[in-house]
């Protein structure tokens, strides 16, 4: 293959090794964020992500644990999948929804009203590619392992809905900062918006196709 | 009043009058642009407006029927607040939250998947000042007049929480085109969203504080 050059390439050396530490971390982390903007979160591989650090593939799993948490690394806002799948996937049923609402809050008040995920939010809405890259993550790191776990059927639609009220809700608390969510308690807006993204999981969709 | 002039302005004539027409159709939508920018939909008013376009404050109704229509004429999409009003509030007040998703959808489809509209929900994720003019106007405009006839209580919560689920649908179908939503039918769409559109304006929030 043949890797095009971007300026957040580091030096790379073939087949050699590096002397480690957070040297090889960052040399991973630029080689990651060209491979993840040129193919996305979904085309990307390890091996290729290496090969443009000049590094062993093993070391993505040593300082990374995954293609997953490379590429929330690359993004810089405190999401690992694995950990938030781990959190909201144990325990009752019927109130997975509250779990995802009042993870999904508290992972954006932890960014400080947002920040740096409001950051993303604003770049997916104006960047073709990061809006692809944001779109396969959110579906296929987040979304569709619980959705898999927990939704009767029409998997990927139940998905969606959920993206839908989350991203909306994301939009109206932290972007536009309409009042008065915006400054609404947890409490309060888990309340209201839990049993619509329980609904989407695990409810009657109500559509006139009823398998899909 | 000193206006800040601007690129946008028409020439100005203090109490002259235009010989009418889309000149002064024109110089009132440049007038406009300029003052919504500067003040946001709820501080500009239509005599200053006037003024800035050195015409009479009636021209305004006479050309746009009034402010917010002047407004979405500046916005250039198919969006007309009483219009929609009209076509919304009439009809069983359980219904409302179907009536409500179809209207919205049909004004993204009718602009060409989304066309205008994603263009315009872009510019609000980026400029603050395109923000503050949109959120006003739908909070203003848009949700207020529908919310204070249908909702039986907690008014501008409740108009919050249909814009979440709205401009999330939105963001979903038309910015990101998340699959399977993105293509999905629009009577399918209605089935699944309006329920809790419906919700949010006359169902149970389930909050800790019951009056706001």
């Amino acid at each position: 293959m043949s890797a095009s050059p971007s300026s957040e390439d580091p030096p790379r050396r073939r087949r050699g090794r590096r002397a480690g530490g957070a040297d090889t971390r960052a040399g991973l982390l630029a080689a990651a964020r060209a491979e993840f903007a040129e193919r996305g979160f979904d085309g990307a591989t390890v091996r290729r992500i290496a090969e443009r650090a000049g590094v062993d593939p093993a070391m993505v799993n040593h300082w990374f644990g995954g293609k997953e948490a490379l590429f929330t690394a690359t993004l810089d806002i405190p999401l690992d999948p694995a950990v938030i799948r781990n959190e909201v996937l144990p325990g009752d049923p019927d109130e997975i929804g509250r779990r995802i609402v009042r993870r999904f809050l508290r992972i954006w008040d932890t960014a400080g009203n947002g920040g740096a995920m409001a950051v993303l939010l604003r770049s997916v809405t104006t960047h073709d590619v990061a809006a692809r890259m944001l779109r396969e993550f959110v579906t296929r790191a987040l979304l569709r392992p619980v959705v898999e776990r927990v939704a009767p059927d029409r998997h990927s639609e139940r998905g969606a809905m959920v993206a839908s009220q989350l991203i909306g809700l994301a939009m109206i608390r932290y972007v536009l900062r309409l009042e008065p969510l915006a400054s609404a308690p947890e409490d309060e807006v888990v309340e209201a918006i839990a049993p619509t993204v329980q609904r989407y999981l695990t409810g009657n969709l109500g559509s006139t196709n009823p398998d899909s």
